[in-house]
């Protein structure tokens, strides 16, 4: 619909003040029913601090239909390859911010950052030693550390889930077709090592032919995120681990577009040029090589 | 993906306030390079909000989860027919809050309230004196008055948009199948008169099939709207005029799911039994009447 912008009431006569303040309490009010406190208080905030962005900003009836209508299209822009919410969180750092607040207390784990968009459910098993690369293209990677709790005990059967982009900076989920590439999972060994072949991780933009990417290049921002392993480690007992490695060096360590990177989760990925690889293959090419121990919270 | 819930960092140390606060600047800094300043204002403000929120909450992963999963399916619960996010913004209060604050300071104007999820486009155009109910259930009800600017001067070739639920409580939009009915604009006469038959408003509830209606019943709310007919006027150098006429002594009026009911904008709908209708018409039942003025404020 067209709607003549009418001016706006900048009044801040206090009986203008005082109409707007009712409504707030009214909606708040109106989860006073709430089938749990827990509800009750999640919504209330969420209530008082909507209308009070609404009432700071003088929100107007065509930023209220733009929001309307950027909303609808992200929702429809999900499917089950692509989570456009993810991703809007992402970049408003709610994200981030969330794994902040749920960090385990317990020092000596290793950190966490975002989930992202592209962690797919049915990944396939990927034997200690395997390629899970399975065809992405890129620089070969050998990739291995050790599980292990946070009292130091080596965490044997951890399940770890890993997956990242391929050498154009783009996850299989991107491409058309179900092919499934550069992602996989394995079970650690008896002393909690973990190994795999894949490819070498570059910077690349997050997916801006959607709606959140309307909004980046509303904000003249960047959409870059550094060169990143995706891992998401599990094991009895013990808090799930969602993390990244990045790769050391990388340009954007410092201007990741959705503000995941932390000092501690960044390690060297050394390059080498033929010879015997770890697992005592040769190779002919070049090929890289990183090691990254992962370190779970126990459960309390 | 299942997430064992770690314990929520409730710490209030200094160190875990202070990564929360840098990690929200950062956020609020990605924007100055905003487009616009407007843009700048809107997001950086409605970034310190959602933080705002989830830090006071201390959001969970799952709850994060459980947001995302809900944004999703309200984007995807919207079609041409239906729009699952404005039934959200109308149960959060916030659609009203945006009509309030966007509500035109001249006084004698008639008072705006919510727009709602049920306007379509392309209405029938209906003579003065026509039916708009166009098959739609229900009692037949005169609606007529004058469509005048706050100075008094009646506007003729106003246009004015009606649509209405039938005595069912459904739109036509609810209906499967593509009808047309209880809904229709015409222009008003030279004295700025408009008058159409359509059916007696009656109370319903918003639609619960969706994801709002899980936020309604987790909320213990009561989701019913009191009787009223919707009204959109445009008429050149006026502001664009969205309101309602509620139904004098609907139980309802003091419970409105979307906080839209003021009271300047209830009328009476007087009953009749058979007899001649102000159309000269003679009726065989009961049939109801209500006049209701739409007084449109000017543009500066």
């Amino acid at each position: 619909m067209t709607v003549t912008e009418p001016t706006i009431n900048t009044s801040t006569e206090p009986e203008q003040a005082a109409r707007e303040q009712a409504l707030t309490e009214a909606v708040v009010a109106s989860f006073a029913t709430s089938t749990t406190d827990r509800y009750r208080e999640l919504m209330t905030n969420l209530v008082r601090h909507l209308h009070g962005f609404a009432r700071e900003v003088r929100l107007t009836h065509a930023e209220w239909e733009t929001a309307i209508d950027f909303l609808t299209r992200t929702g429809q822009k999900c499917d089950d390859r692509r989570q456009e919410f993810i991703l809007l969180a992402d970049i408003l750092g709610l994200s981030m911010l969330t794994v902040g607040i749920n960090a385990p207390a317990s020092h000596g784990a290793t950190e966490s950052t975002v989930f992202g968009p592209f962690f797919v459910d049915d990944a396939p098993e990927v034997p200690l030693g395997g390629d899970l690369a399975l065809g992405a293209k890129g620089t070969p990677c050998w990739v291995s550390g050790q599980v292990r709790s946070t009292d130091g005990t080596p965490l044997a059967g951890a399940r770890i889930d890993a997956w990242e982009a391929d050498e154009d900076g783009l996850y299989d989920t991107q491409y058309v077709g179900n092919r499934t590439a550069g992602r996989g999972w394995q079970s650690s060994g008896a002393g909690g090592e973990y190994r795999f072949w894949s490819v070498q991780p570059v910077h690349y933009p997050v997916p801006v032919d959607g709606p959140v990417g309307e909004l980046i290049a509303a904000a003249g921002r960047r959409s870059m995120r550094p060169a990143h392993l995706h891992f998401k480690v599990t094991a009895p007992g013990h808090h799930t681990l969602i993390t990244h490695v990045f790769v050391a060096g990388d340009p954007y360590l410092h201007d990741d577009a959705v503000f995941g990177v932390k000092d501690s989760l960044v390690a060297e990925f050394t390059e080498h040029q033929g010879g015997t690889a770890p697992d005592g293959t040769t190779r002919d090419g070049r090929w890289n090589q990183v090691q990254f121990d992962l370190v779970l919270a126990q459960e309390k």
